[in-house]
């Protein structure tokens, strides 16, 4: 019989193309640094390491450097036209904190951190790594990152 | 001839069908409503409009309600630390102002927004319309925009 070259059943659509794509994102391909300061640290420390590092959202970490917060540019800024001195203020006071914490894993798809971000409103998650002690912060997904990835997908080697 | 059912040959990789789909997704399609305040609003009055509406960017209109800047958290956050009186202070002298603002048109590409936001390290840009008095602000995208539209690939509408 004669070859039937040049074509090729695949039975998916579109869709299903785009979806496939999607679910080869993972959470560890495109994370971004963690910044962190400690509970000790004063509201007015925060923003200025927030403006150093050029971060829209801080992680809290307590002795053991475990996550216990997170502090969004929002929680400062709030913080910063209160009565408070923001200076002697420290953050855990301001805070979110655990465990009313979203987090990601390094192996999570970043399709589903993105649905979470959109569903809780919120701008960044960290990534972490369970611990007998509690969660190591090693990364960072943020509304930024889910931008990369979306731009990342016309790129060839996808 | 035998018809030959069941096959077809679209001689497109996942990556152009990826592309193609992205080439679908408009502004006009997933943009959100802009906040505006005005040029001799106070820096305070702007903090609190922020907090009311929950946008993470203001656009700031003349008297002719044409763009004339832009305020993020970020430069609420940065005056908000500074020795001036917020509430004295207007919008209009810590904005970032035209013609130094990324703007685009309802009829852009959202890939392309993305890029741009990517590459100007911005959370944001308008949505104008060319108008002989300026530009009309009708829309903003901003990384949950981005977000947003990720999260859509997924969906069977496309």
């Amino acid at each position: 019989a004669r070859p039937r070259v040049g074509y090729f059943y695949t039975g998916k659509s579109g869709t299903q193309l785009l979806t496939e794509n999607l679910m080869k994102l993972y959470v560890r391909d495109f994370q971004a640094v963690p910044v962190v300061v400690k509970e000790q640290s004063t509201v007015y420390e925060a923003i200025v390491t927030m403006f150093l590092e050029d971060v829209g959202t801080l992680f809290v970490v307590d002795d053991s450097v475990c996550l216990s917060g997170v502090l969004s540019r929002k929680d400062l800024l709030r913080a910063s036209i209160g009565q408070q001195d923001l200076n002697t203020l420290p953050v855990n006071v301001i805070m979110t904190r655990m465990p009313n914490i979203a987090v990601c894993e390094k192996d999570d798809l970043l399709i589903d951190v993105a649905k979470n971000l959109l569903e809780r409103q919120i701008d960044c998650v960290p990534v972490i790594k369970k611990t007998a002690k509690g969660f190591e912060v090693t990364g960072r997904v943020t509304k930024t990152t889910i931008s990369r990835a979306f731009v990342s997908l016309t790129d060839d080697d996808h």
